[in-house]
């Protein structure tokens, strides 16, 4: 069987190989490539795709996965070969499930409904956009039909960026959350609003890079295996756990978008840079799934990077940076300046507060489309009436609403709330490592963060995919996810900022 | 036979898709990626290259091209369906008589030998470098015996570089050209010196690079299918033809090299943007031997970029940019600068004057060393007593000498004849211009390259491979390669310069 192992081991390294290229021609695409490139860049990834994908679900990987899985059973069901095994026959069940020629088909309508997409948002058109909506409905549905019933149809969906998570649980967790979270929008709406003017002003774009690397760099993100790189939308990939790049994008005039930003791709980056490695090359070597993936990220966004000790060490700092536009800015004010709360229309500006509530309506509309009580052509009317309810605004038009992500016309349904999930785990971590290291407030206002991260390496990054995420989220805190920590922390928070 | 061409042209459009990605990884290890990240990259460079290896030579590909081969012949030799059959067949050949075992011999080999050049040439130890040496040149004899018998031994090394060409041709250019040069190097010597000295002052790096992107968008360089990057030794590099990226280096203190570096790649990017749409995604969408690549490399940095009337043009912008640095030299000074003549120990430092002679001296090394004439352990010293004999000069340690470059440490024996050989072609097709555009000069003047990028499109960089080297400067001038009109150049260009 060691052999088998072995032998496995070799087929996922080299399927893994051709994965980590792919990313690479990904990256590459985003970051450097000029535009005449384009349609030979996708002649390549479809020729590579369709290698990797055939060297991924090739009938040798699954012989021998059917003569491992019996005997990973007489293994200690934690140690690493026998959860190797689980989580790729998991994996190779569902890409052999899906037939070749449904993959190529829906590669098809989801270029088509992209294309649709931009078009439909420049316009602020939903019916560019709604016939092209509908192909992609149907696909999901076709998809989640290639598996066996699930206890909801969307269970199907959600699996394949939160393994292990059902319909049902988030659910109760959205309905345990968006009451607390609407009544203290409400409440913070009462009080006056801060002032974040300052964070309008121009900023030189070279400083603001230059300090979003100072900040990565205290965080400990390791440049001798990544780089940092402009691009239109931020994002963090990575070829192999020795390779995970970080892009940002500047705005002159919108000093946040940068240096937040930065924080929390770093804090992907972070994750994938921690796993474990004897990962290195196989399935695994990745981040569990999203909504953990997202509890790092909004950990070092929010957590440490919004939080006051993290401010106390380096305002002054950034105000030396920028004399001009912060000398006279205090720290209070301008603590509370970049946690200023404001329900607004899209969710990528929302603060803390509110982003949760953009998420629970898609996930709403989500379940309503697939399970048929919404049609698409309707989608509009929800979105807009949904908005109203849970934020009090009304969407002057469908691109500042239902157009305005990128998700659905990718194929991405199931992927919104682990934006969401990630944010109600990223306290329930920070909880857990306050009570094992409470002086985390004095080490960030001398810029350590070194017992943080050498506390996520050890509790969450090294697992890559071994753990799904409840499963780590429980063993880790002893709970699985809850809404009751996130809640907490908003409402300490607010009540200092706003006087609650 | 129509269906079995589709069916070949299809299989030949996935290996060049893999070749493309395997240079856009090599590209991204040169220009982005981090230290830390090489071992995963040579895991993935190794799975890739396996694959294509594998795509390049299936048996399919051999059968599809055993059916056309002679229906080939029943097309007009010049179709690009003929021409393809036969140079992807001629590939196939080569590929498949080298045993996969002795190509991954050679790869470890070669790993090795170039590790120990970097030592040997640190610490100026030829003795490290000699056994690695040794066993390179074993694997090259090795490598020979794979193929039927040629007239000698090195015509097979050097077919790789330079299809079709014989030992016995570039022995003979060589012959010819060799007492001119040294000729002419002896009447310069006995002239004044001309006044360099204003090419070492200090020049500021981003103004260095923003000038050579205006040579380069003058002389046609298609920003919209590729970029400029920064890297330590400058290279171009394609991944097909609508992608083709060049590199440079900027020294402050030697402007020279980024200036007429850019120039340089720029001229073997405008050759690879130039192959035919037909070609894409075949073998022969690149150009056609490196002395060719090199001739478009050497025709805009030298012919073109160090020419009188392309500093009539460029000159005063040169100036107002570097007004400190320049402002007081003369037109006639700075051109007399830029084609300084002095003799050198490094290559890829020398003179148009000078280069030549450094190339020959390492193409009678290598064919002595394959004829057995030169033992490794000799090398040093043969090495020495041709500068001296060339160049008048004694390396003073062997790091200046027998170990600059790094060519045979990567395995590349029968490369380096294309470089002079480049410079001859150069001057050829430049002569042939000049009789169809005796305009040229007035052009330049204006900043105007259009007619010579259109004239080398239509007569050298459309055909892609479809040519070998000779028969294409045979048909473009109507000669074979032919060192005259270099002499002829050469012998005019320093008669002003120096006043000989």
């Amino acid at each position: 069987m060691e052999q088998k192992l072995a032998q496995l081991k070799t087929m996922l390294g080299e399927a893994s190989d051709l994965y980590q290229i792919e990313a690479l021609l990904g990256w590459d695409q985003q970051v450097n490539m000029a535009p005449g490139s384009a349609e030979s860049r996708a002649q390549q990834m479809a020729t590579l795709g369709a290698i990797a994908h055939d060297k991924a679900t090739s009938p040798e990987i699954g012989k021998l996965l059917e003569a491992l899985l019996p005997w990973a059973e007489s293994l200690d069901p934690d140690s690493d070969d026998a959860r190797l095994i689980k989580v790729t026959a998991k994996d190779y069940d569902k890409a052999t499930r899906v037939p070749s020629s449904f993959v190529a088909e829906a590669s098809q309508v989801i270029a088509m409904a992209n294309q649709a997409w931009v078009k439909a948002r420049s316009e602020s058109d939903f019916s560019i956009f709604q016939p092209h909506l509908e192909k992609v409905l149907d696909l999901k549905k076709r998809y989640i039909a290639f598996f066996p019933p699930a206890d909801h149809p969307y269970d199907t969906l959600l699996d394949d960026f939160e393994p292990g998570m059902k319909t049902a649980d988030v659910k109760a967790i959205f309905d345990a959350l968006r009451p607390q979270q609407v009544e203290l929008i409400k409440a913070i709406s009462e009080k006056p609003q801060v002032d974040d003017s300052f964070m309008h002003l121009d900023y030189d774009e070279q400083k603001q890079w230059d300090f979003g690397v100072k900040v990565a760099t205290a965080f400990g993100y390791d440049w001798n295996r990544g780089r940092q790189d402009k691009s239109p939308h931020p994002f963090t990939t990575n070829f192999g756990i020795d390779d995970v790049r970080i892009t940002t994008r500047v705005y002159k005039n919108q000093f946040a978008t940068a240096l937040f930003g930065t924080m929390h791709e770093t804090g992907h980056a972070l994750y994938e840079l921690g796993v474990g490695k004897q990962w290195a090359r196989t399935p695994l070597a990745n981040g569990t799934s999203l909504a953990i993936h997202e509890s790092q990220s909004r950990m070092w966004e929010n957590l440490v990077g919004r939080s006051m000790p993290f401010w106390e060490h380096f305002y002054p700092e950034l105000q030396a940076t920028f004399p001009e536009q912060l000398g006279k800015v205090s720290l209070e004010t301008f603590y509370k300046g970049i946690n200023k709360v404001q329900p607004s229309l899209i969710r990528v500006e929302a603060d803390e507060a509110t982003y949760n509530l953009h998420i629970m309506l898609r996930l709403e509309l989500e379940i309503a489309l697939i399970e048929g009580a919404v049609a698409v052509k309707d989608l509009p009317e929800f979105w807009n009436a949904k908005v109203k309810d849970y934020l009090g605004l009304t969407p002057p038009n469908d691109a500042q609403g239902v157009l305005q992500d990128i998700h659905w016309s990718g194929g991405m349904v199931g992927y919104f709330s682990t934006y969401a999930l990630g944010n109600l785990v990223s306290v329930q971590l920070w909880e857990k490592f306050k009570s094992v290291n409470p002086g985390i407030d004095d080490q960030m206002r001398k810029g350590d963060f070194s017992s943080l991260l050498s506390w996520l390496r050890s509790e969450i990054h090294q697992y890559g995919r071994k753990y799904e995420p409840q499963e780590l989220v429980q063993r880790v805190t002893g709970s699985k996810i809850d809404p009751a920590p996130y809640v907490r922390y908003l409402k300490g928070k607010y009540s200092a900022v706003y006087g609650l």
